[in-house]
């Protein structure tokens, strides 16, 4: 892993403004510091309930009093290109909402899925992302049951945009949320980051060279149920999407008050990977995943987890990358292969757009 | 009402292909016909399931076993201009979907909302639709329980999207959807149709003289609520939007297998809705509402319905416009003021693009 990344390392104490104060940019959509503020800023300040605030993927709401809760999740997507080597949007739509509703250790159940199309895009195009749709709704275990479908003139879209959200069951008795890191735990990875996003960068031709690489987008809700298996007591589970890596341990630091430090020689990167951020000038820390889960976890229960991870498909490269201390809190601190730490904070603005 | 539709009225025995085989048109985001086909020849053909089936607004599912019933529905809303007389797409986004969950008898609890913004869009219009879409919830008593943000470059959008899903409880003993309309059923309309269309169209610019109508973009939950009160035998609940009054009734005829007669003299449109009308060649019964509702209940319940309805400020122009007959199943037959009789058909392509 290398240390290219193009992010002021005091941003945490730094509040970005609004840019230019009057219309959206493309940094907005990052998932890093500036969609943050926007979110404070528009969406939050006047949604403001404890659903929204908790700051989850996921909202747990209750049904009938308190014996039935439902983990709901919601996402718009927008890549481009809409087919990647490794999946295509209608792949990343199903894969994307089930791991977001599956990060409270719900069983998914349910999807609704809203399709925007651009007049003059392809029918044939349209139906192989339908049937992709289909086949990661099987490997899953969802149900599509319901949708919507609208049509804007050509230019005023971009081929397809497709909205899912899901209804998920929480049946166990687990408390996995952001806020329920504790000191001493361990933080896991399920596999090799970056992935996702240099497939995508590579589909557009952004490399100048041509990779192997494929996206690793994914259904994770049968690797998190093997988990909760063995270890109910997990305290975090999160997918490292938009922000990559960095930006998702971050969020978790902040939301549970805690330090967390992650090991540089332990974050596992393919080779073809890490070459092409060093092309690029990208820090892999803030590249986007699709298939990928993080697991903070009581110490006592690593060997478990792991070992109950590698025995799956989604998971065969589970390794623990660092651990949760008590000290700087809200901060995420990388030990460097040369035995030097730094800060690592969110992603500021704009690193790669339209990349799920 | 003038007979000035442009719908081929055999259209329902000649079915349509997809135009030119190959891509998307404006038309299959119309609600009609072509819609229609696009939903069972891509959609229904690969994500076919009962759910999705039914063909209603929205999807009743199941939870814990059978003493539990969610009505979930889903929307994508691409209106132009994002403001026009009487709402703006986040009025438009939150009634939307809290309608279509509704029309099961269920009641409204929450909504996702999941937004693409285009570079470039002003902040403080963004700002003013989001307190609309507040305001929104308000009214209706549901509260935004999830979203997401993803920004597009300029020219691969259209200011802004939102997808809305909402999630209601099914507490009711009832059997509420389109395929249970009975012969000697009464059709009641909650008030006048096609003002949302055509103060859409005003906003446009494209009438070419300046109305005073408003949309009637509103939350009906708490109206069904109250018909509900009286009529718990209610069959059919339904908003006509894309495709107007007709292309709604042509569902509900096809999903229940009855005639629907209906009587051009007691269906109330405004006097400024009708001169629009005749101006551009429109027909208000294929126009879009978004703040009206199709009643079919058993004729001994017609006075407690009406009179319920003429009490609520979202029904006050609630008039019974006709009856559900065996003959002629799956076709809506129009009763002109001169006497005779006409089959009116579902819209066949496209009227009015980006409506709702």
């Amino acid at each position: 892993m290398e240390n290219t990344s193009q992010i002021s390392f005091d941003g945490a104490s730094c509040p970005i403004p609004l840019p230019h104060n009057k219309t959206i940019v493309m940094g907005h959509g990052s998932g890093g510091k500036m969609t943050e503020d926007l979110i404070k800023q528009v969406f939050q300040k006047h949604f403001s309930n404890p659903f929204l605030n908790a700051g989850n993927d996921f909202a747990l709401l209750p049904m009938q009093g308190n014996d039935l809760q439902l983990s709901v999740s919601t996402d718009a997507h927008i890549i481009f290109p809409l087919t990647f080597p490794g999946g295509d949007i209608g792949r990343l739509a199903i894969c994307g909402t089930v791991n977001d509703m599956s990060m409270s250790g719900a069983t998914p159940l349910y999807i609704t899925a809203s399709f925007i199309l651009e007049e003059g895009l392809e029918i044939n195009l349209l139906e192989k992302i339908v049937i992709s749709m289909k086949e990661a709704a099987l490997e899953a275990g969802v149900t599509i049951v319901a949708g919507d479908t609208k049509v804007v003139e050509k230019g005023k879209g971009d081929g397809i945009f497709i909205s899912t959200t899901g209804i998920a069951r929480l049946t166990r008795q687990v408390q996995i949320n952001g806020s329920n890191a504790h000191p001493g735990d361990v933080v896991i990875i399920s596999g090799t980051i970056g992935d996702h996003g240099i497939a995508v960068l590579d589909a557009r031709g952004d490399l100048g060279i041509k990779t192997n690489i494929e996206s690793d987008v994914a259904p994770l809700n049968h690797l998190i149920s093997e988990i909760l298996e063995v270890a109910p007591e997990t305290h975090v589970l999160r997918d490292p999407t938009r922000g990559g890596l960095a930006t998702t341990l971050n969020e978790i630091a902040k939301q549970s008050k805690v330090g967390i430090i992650i090991h540089e020689e332990k974050i596992p990167v393919l080779q073809a990977v890490k070459s092409a951020c060093e092309l690029l000038g990208f820090d892999p820390l803030y590249i986007a995943n699709e298939g990928k889960l993080i697991v903070i976890a009581p110490e006592n229960k690593r060997n478990a987890i792991i070992s109950k991870m590698q025995n799956s498909k989604y998971g065969k490269n589970a390794i623990v990358i660092g651990e949760i201390i008590e000290k700087n809190p809200g901060r995420v601190i990388l030990k460097t292969e040369i035995g030097t730490s730094r800060i690592v904070d969110v992603m500021a603005g704009e690193m790669l757009p339209r990349i799920c």
